[in-house]
């Protein structure tokens, strides 16, 4: 049984990681860490862990020595920043560490700082870091101490991409990724007016066009599927009146004729160890519902030959694929259990 | 180990067995029964389902000798009219029975064929039937072979008013219940116009004002906490333009003088040791969301001392403790399992 | 023509205002107030007025020199407690007012200010007020300098009741409104967590249970029709995952026996000349969706003859009928202009 | 004042036409047409309108010469493959006609019939017939006698791609088309589990990948725009759980290094003629709220230079400027009438 902590329980990222670690039959919750919830039970942030033994747990606020005391495991689910300033030293303490944030997911610093104005006090970890996502980097993922845990545009955007620029289907040039992400990406600190039921519902929206910055972290993963070719991407990200689900459309050139069917298998190949993805078959595409609270991604593909595309589409929850249960698949990894410990079980439907 | 039996298994209530049945710890699907998707696995009904074991289950046509073979729990989860066909040969032949439709509910039969308009087949069967509310039927439900589950309306209502009924804290005489459901309790197989998403959505409609079928289940058993008063209720359902999620506002006149605390007071000692009902604190009322995807029903009671009148909100989710849920629990006690087994862990949030 | 002018302009009831008065053949809007958006066109509170007359408008800080001297007919689309304090200098200059906030409501100075928390800054004016609901109070609008527009709840609930109290038809005691409103009747500058698109969206929610601030207004106008008797009504309101509409569910006990047609035959008698009410047949009950984007109330009824309670559903768009709709057809009245001018045609289906 | 009769009249389309006539200030509907409802009034099909004018007007079946003797201008309304039926008799008694089906659309009759599956039994007409989008056929839909009224998702792509097309700025090869569509863009007969609330509410995907029935109108039009290059388009629309709305994010490459000022004052200068296009800033991308209702296409772009991508964002509500409004728009420039008539003014929000 592992002690595991939670840091930013009271987010959706963290709430999330409570549901499912709630039922994972390895951890115990132990520690949970909610600045603006300190002192008081976590129901009191999910009214649905009323009645719970997740919902008396008492919120506390960071405190190294007690994060230390409590879990082995800590699950940093804050806003970006926060973890590298408490990430070192909860390293050397001998913690696991899976962070949720950007804050290790770039491995060039000029990168990270250009694109978050945020000056990065923890460099030096990054070269220890392992980028989580398992279906590329299993083997790196197990026994790490520090994993970033992928973005969840990224998780679905390389998971759909990367195989087929790694046996050179693809063209590097010329990617584009047209993403649709539900309300609960823009987490759930940012209230503004931008996420107002009434301005949001019933309504599209394409955002950050060209700017997210979701961006550098998908070029460096397909740039190291691609190698030596750099990639770079056409990244545009929608706001979609849903709650949960994320869906990216990716376009790309072929680079000599293909089809349907050797896409698809290329992408079988690659994921044929993989418990969760799946790649559905010709013609049938997935939605946002087909992932529904689970940690599945599901693929598909087809290659137009009237325009020379190959078109990939990629379906995930952008809270457990997307977040909280790569975050908990991520964990197994690390400590040696069943990658599907805590994961099994579909999702919910309708 | 238990096998057990889905009979309707594509619906939304079979989908929402197969979700929480597949994480079970003591029981085995073995047997699914979807006429519309026989000799398919089920992934084909479900496409959340596609890379999971229940997914592979293939399924088949109803036929009495395979699923006594099969399976020795069986879920029965048609239309109303089907389970009372099927009932007395699988009871013969020693299964246990959960009919998730309405055959077994009503304990008169002619109360029963005339809001059903459906002759009813097998009515000696009615005797022995327990209502599987386990908050108020909880020894009757232990060791019983057939079970009628209740429906998603009359949980919520039954569960609001019954302790304040069978303590005298109430009137029985006009209890009014305005009921909200999300559309998933119209049932998948009716896809008129009247649940097209474009006429759904973004509206809210009252329906079947005072003739819907689930008045004559919630009397009865209103009725039997009452006793020897008998309760009739004015109820009016509305249909919500959301998924998931149920909850019946309740109007009841005190007896005597009360107060917001007494009736919470009542409330909590009726359900002291009902691990699934959750009495909310004074002035905290509980939002379908508090639910989602959980076997709780929550509560929440306002004395409003200006109008002598007492409120009672009750939530659950429409397809868990108001179907799908509410049936695993029974069969846990209907097989001496503990209550709680398969049903742990919160819902999700948001 | 007349100049009109609206303070409060960048909230919901001030972009509604907008849309209606910028197709009114009799009104032109002259002034502007917005003070989040003062010296920027319109187009900036609300993208979809780009390209149109009325989005190149300028907003304004609010001044009364400027008011009087742009704009003949003033809507005041503030808080409430903020019109209370310009309208005396403005109904001295000589303008006519259609107040939208609560300022003057309540003829009663002391019930205001326990209820609001307000001090009341200019009650001699609430003697000359008149309550703009016109199917009551027509010819007391028409010609009003100062009208007070109701809330969109008591819009509701007294267009479906008043005519059975006045009759004689209902009691006065015991009167039951069960309300349920689209997120939109929260207003635009409400944007905290409650009503972030990923908590409400999916959830239905009771708030405010008997102490809505619309409880005296709907009490004070109901009281009025039951003349000589004194109605309470016990209220609750819930918020619907939906933007627009406004759905109140009204419970009461006949006086004797009574039946539907009755109930409806008086509601149609008591709106005949009303050209925004419609009286549906007895059956055929109203959704919000039957009044989205128009200035119809439409209402049903039915006697539960088992259990002697009238029901009497009534349907409005919040926004409209129940804000900007409504003081527009006030603003007709008090100019002598016909009552249904600008608002008429049907809402928006789908 | 002309006489215009709407067949098909209580699809959605129909409904939005009669919606927008209501208010025309020189149209009279006169004829109705809807077989499902014959001889009953409008309402029953539009329960918004009960009480209007318009909700009295009885629906008929088609009948060629009660149609001609009643109304001088047709909307066909109906599936493909009924307007080419009846065209030709109405057309020759002098009639106008607005065919809002695709049945005129495609110049070319083969790739109508490969497309389609429908046999063409009007193909003389296709030469006379005006593809009826204003902005880029102004003059000859002035005077015309039948339009083919463009379908939803041509409509946002053309107005987006085919001023860039025609200046040079951008290759006719590597068109990519993702667009997201409200689900009403599906059609109101179409009740299929596929638009069941619960399957479609949360739930993004995409279908029709390369294989929709508007590329080759798509291709068609843009085509005329590129002459003499042919253009091909990758298309992949998407159902989005919203009711209205559409929005296609449009991707192609440069001809030569071009920036985002340059593309917003390419289409700038094409539209600057154009009442209902409104063309974005620099930065500030439209959602579909923002022409929900109205008769407008916004539009916006970004060259992305690091990936040599020009974005052009189109939005508009699928059943006005992709349907009904756009139709109207034709109707008063075939007439001779300003081309804004009835159509003016703003959407709804939220």
């Amino acid at each position: 049984m592992v002690s595991v902590g939670i840091i930013g329980a009271s987010g959706y990222a963290g709430g999330e990681l409570v549901r499912i670690l709630a039922r994972h039959p390895q951890a115990q919750i132990t520690y949970i860490v909610s600045e603006s919830n300190a002192g008081h039970p976590l129901a009191r942030a999910f009214p649905g862990l009323h009645g719970t033994p997740a919902g008396a747990l008492v919120c506390q606020k960071f405190n190294v020595g007690a994060a230390s005391k409590a879990a082995d495991v800590l699950f940093m689910a804050g806003e970006s920043g926060a973890a590298m300033k408490t990430a070192p030293e909860l390293l050397q303490l001998g913690k696991r560490l899976v962070d949720l944030s950007a804050d290790f997911r770039l491995r060039d610093v000029d990168t990270y700082e250009t694109w978050y104005k945020i000056e990065h006090v923890a460099s030096s970890l990054l070269q220890q870091t392992v980028y989580g996502l398992p279906e590329l980097n299993h083997d790196f993922v197990m026994g790490a101490q520090l994993v970033a845990n992928p973005g969840c545009y990224p998780t679905a955007a390389i998971l759909a991409l990367a195989p087929l620029l790694s046996s050179g289907l693809i063209d590097a040039r010329g990617v584009i990724i047209d993403a649709k992400s539900g309300v609960s990406g823009a987490g759930r600190a940012k209230f503004g007016i931008d996420y107002h039921f009434a301005e949001v519902n019933e309504s599209l929206k394409p955002y950050n066009l060209g700017v997210h910055r979701h961006v550098p972290e998908i070029e460096q993963e397909l740039s190291a599927a691609a190698t030596p070719a750099h990639v770079t991407v056409t990244f545009t990200p929608h706001l979609v009146p849903m709650t949960r689900g994320l869906l990216a459309t990716c376009y790309a050139r072929p680079v000599k004729t293909t089809t349907t069917e050797q896409v698809i298998d290329t992408l079988r190949s690659a994921y044929a160890d993989a418990p969760f993805v799946c790649v559905r078959d010709s013609g049938d595409y997935p939605s946002t519902k087909d992932v529904n609270g689970s940690n599945f991604c599901h693929l598909s593909a087809r290659v137009d030959t009237r325009t020379n595309q190959v078109v990939v589409v990629s379906a995930i929850d952008n809270l457990v694929k997307g977040a909280a249960g790569q975050a908990v698949q991520n964990m197994n990894l690390m400590l040696g259990l069943p990658e599907t410990m805590g994961l099994e079980g579909p999702g919910l439907w309708p």
